[in-house]
């Protein structure tokens, strides 16, 4: 049995990964860490969990936590696991991290976008970006994972086969984005009221999002080029759920066959990835509640373009299900396990 | 491994049935029935189930399907059940009949209020109200289990115990829930498009809801006497869940605690019951997408009346969730087998 | 043109006093105030009013106040009328108050429902409780206008005329109210997310919420017997709208025609009050954006009781819509003077 | 007073034009055609108009109406009005056609696009597309005026003066939308339910969406060659709105400041189009009920692109408000009259 602990165990995503793992075969939470609600019961704070969870918040101790556990998920905001980890915690236990500290290999973009500086460079090119149809070999063995952003995930696996292949215009990339509320955290804000955000649509950090570079990044890789797209974010009256709307020219003449069979190639095995059938479109309540992405294209010959579609639920393949695979990834588990949620519809 | 048959597979229950019987260990669907999409793959009507459930939709052929499975479900408009069934059936095959038909027991009172006459009113006595919790050994020992309505499970639950115990005083007793719009099923209705029921709240069914006489039977079996009360059902614009607010007076003098320890008697060893703490009250979300039923109350010593409240998600508990409870104590299995779903929030 | 000066218009009844006022021809609102965002555009606080609004936000200096204004509209908290107002204030300048401070008549009941001292009893005997089609011929000779709250504008105006004639069992009234969110105002508190009201419902304050006494003492005044009832507040995810369900038994067996008579005596000639048709309930949609209440009833002969049901805008009739009918009468205007709004659906 | 009357008074456009003429001074309608409803009462189809509308449905006569009316509105599906008009119709009655039929000049790609024969192409050179801030001076002398389409106002209105002026390249641009769902009307399909739409966001006719010929024909008259673009429209869980985030590439160099200029050559004076602030994004809630557009923009100079964002009521500036507007002009009245309506927030 996997001992785990969670710090920002109230946060959404942190949530999340309490939902998930309860259900987990082989793992155990035994540190509920909520630097707001210590000594609170964790089912006073999350009352879906009563009588499921009998736990108390604790504090944000990593080394404490060190001592006790097989892994740590840290679901909180951007600097802090960069500035408690170091080569004594790493050497006894692994991390997952949630935020974005170790996305970035390029420590001074990185800095740019967060606004801060890295507490902790030294283990960047360690840490395994953990995208784990994209990276599935390093995570296995790595001590510091990088879970990737919500926006990021989708935006990333939307378009990968096909930058991989070499098939679209990487300066030609658009990415428009709509995602669901439960993205913008728990925090009380007044633009987050649900009055604010209901019967409401809205662009938000256009041109300025923190995950662009992320995907530059990532997609820079894929291709073998040094990229720069635009992206967009949309907050949407709902709770979950991300759509990304992609457009890239088609390099060369390609027919949905071809397309269709790239996209097979990279994910025809992958469980967690489900290219539509054609003409079917990803919507997000199709994956609700679980780690699946939906992926499909269209084709559009009279601009010459592809127009690239994909869904995930943000919380789960975009936060704490992708984190849990990465767990099972990291101990040798079947990669599924505790994953296999049926997505709820309605 | 039980062969399960369902009929009336692509409404909104029977969709719940997949999402559920798919992760039962013990449980196999063999049969989605679907007049409306014969032939069709049952994952292009919920695509929720692409790549989970490959199977085509089939007849809604009872005598046939008699002969290849263990229990059938029939998640089907009022009066298709009792039309069916008969004596050859039952001999080969369990039946947890989701609609109305064998709910309540005076044929006279069903008749009048599903303006129908009963196709087979010689099974009435024989069938079981699956409601679990209250029938569970007659449950164990069933042939055909009438599942309890949504609303009706909700609305009994919540004042069972006292009712049984003569703490209220049942003439007293008025019902206003509010549902879900799943509750109002998936067929295409302009009364049910998301623009007219989105930003809107309305009662209807006011004095003639369906629900009534079954919520009257059955309370009246726990008080021990004729019940006559009003219940008013009202649409939410949410897709899941139901709660209801229960007035009564009480009939003798009755503190916080004498109340508390008469709802732990009955349902201190409930898994799906979950009697809340002090001043907490329910809310849908916190059941959603699982079995449980949140329970709480208020004595008001101004005007001598007790409020109670409880909360299912109606698709669940208030449909499949308990047609699922239902089968595994019909087959010797764990009760709660393929219902441990952790709420999910938000 | 009166002057009009507004306290807390940042807040959601103040934003909609100043949509309506907007549009008032006799009308023109000379202070924007709203401590929160002193100096700041009104529009940069509700951007549906750029180019609308030019002016900034004000201090809350009520005696500045009164010497530019012809009236004074405090959409306030409870208790920041009553600091402030005093006889020179008064003597110079009406006001219309939002909060609770002079709604209730026994200032015993108001301090222990709030909880707090009343800084000013001796203006409570002269204030007006402005439900307009009630006690209309106060408010035009008033100097202080209380303006009622909006759960219990539509508690109220829905059992009024039934209360008025006796033909209820006011110790067997029962109101189970809903209301959408914006009630909740529009300060940051995190149980007013989008993502904890969305896809919820819920009770609070049950037996406890401080509109009860409002409802009792007006009820008992219309009925001429003390009144002590039970009201239920529930939170709907969705913006604008209350919804009231009442309950009580009839003292004497009365048709639809009787009732529907009874209705129609007391609000037949009321412009903003609406009186369905046979069987056709109340939606919070079919009043939304609106000042009108629309109300009808069922007999239930099997209980004995009726259901009625009440719907307003919360914002309008329950708050900013009244408000202005209320500066209406007291000016000596036409009463639906900037109030002919349409309801808008969807 | 101008007499109108409605052809297709039932759906969610021809509600809205209700709405909006009901408070129109110069206005009456005289007839409310629904071929649906012919002889139920208005109000019993939109119960928001209970005691406002008295008026029956009527049939679908065009040619009766031309004799009693001055104005005729086609809210109806494409190809209604084509295959009714005439030159004696044409010789009595101005008409403002909401549907498609006239909006196309080029009657080859108006019949591939909507897969229909044009029924009076003979008329198709002397419409007048309906945009008033651009077609202003032909809409004053129009007999016939093609009403724009909702995308498609939203669409051209945010890129036009860019177009216009050359400061983009117009193979590069690429229009992602979102609407409400009212946008879908109100007729009874599965897809359109509250259960299927709430939570859930997705794209649809990608590439083949019939607004795409409509906006290309528009921009290619502003910018002057002809355009090709991709558009993408959503659906989103809300009743009104539409949000269209648009991207091109800047063919020069350009400052916020040069950008900003622009936009207030074009629009400084005109009273439904706002430009907000810097930095300021759209958000439909803003303009709900209204008849603005909201536009801003964002210039990345990483990518050398633009950003424009544009947000209008889909049922007021993309359907009865611009009609009305239209009106207006046709009829010699004040532009905005009977359209002062202020947004509703929230």
């Amino acid at each position: 049995m996997i001992k785990v602990g969670i710090i920002g165990a109230t946060g959404y995503a942190g949530g999340e990964l309490v939902r998930i793992l309860i259900s987990h075969k082989d793992a155990e939470i035994v540190w509920y860490g909520s630097k707001s609600y210590i000594n609170q019961k964790y089912s006073s704070v999350y009352r879906n969990m009563f009588q499921i969870v009998d736990a108390e918040c604790m504090d944000d101790n990593m080394e404490a936590l060190a001592e006790q556990v097989d892994v740590i998920f840290t679901a909180t905001p951007q600097g802090f696991c960069a500035s408690l980890v170091n080569e004594e915690i790493l050497s006894k236990v692994k991390i997952i991290d949630l935020s974005a500290d170790f996305r970035i290999k390029d420590v001074s973009v990185y800095e740019k976008w967060y606004s801060m500086k890295h507490k902790s460079p030294q283990f960047i090119k360690e840490a395994v970006y953990g995208l784990c149809e994209v990276n599935r070999e390093q995570v296995v063995h790595a001590r510091l994972v990088a879970n990737p952003g919500c926006y990021t995930t989708c935006s990333i696996l939307t378009a990968y086969p096909l930058a991989k292949e070499g098939l679209i215009d990487m300066d030609s990339l658009i990415i428009d984005a709509k995602s669901g509320t439960s993205g913008a955290g728990r925090s009380a804000k007044t633009a987050n009221l649900f009055c604010e955000v209901n019967e409401n649509i809205k662009a938000y950090g256009v041109a300025t999002h923190r995950h662009t570079p992320e995907i530059e990044e990532q997609l820079g890789y894929a291709s073998g080029q040094n990229v720069v797209l635009n992206f967009t974010p949309h907050l949407i009256p709902m709770n979950r759920g991300i759509l990304a709307t992609e457009y890239a020219k088609l390099k060369r003449n390609a027919s949905y066959e071809d397309v269709k069979a790239i996209y097979d190639k990279y994910y025809g095995k992958e469980k967690f990835i489900r290219v539509l059938e054609k003409d079917v479109y990803p919507e997000t309540k199709w994956v609700e509640g679980s780690n699946y992405v939906d992926i499909n294209f269209k084709i559009d010959e009279r601009t010459g373009r592809i127009i690239m579609m994909g869904a995930i639920d943000n919380l789960v393949k975009g936060a704490a299900g992708q984190a849990v695979q990465n767990m099972n990834l990291m101990f040798g588990l079947k990669e599924s396990e505790g994953l296999e949620l049926v997505p709820m519809f309605p």
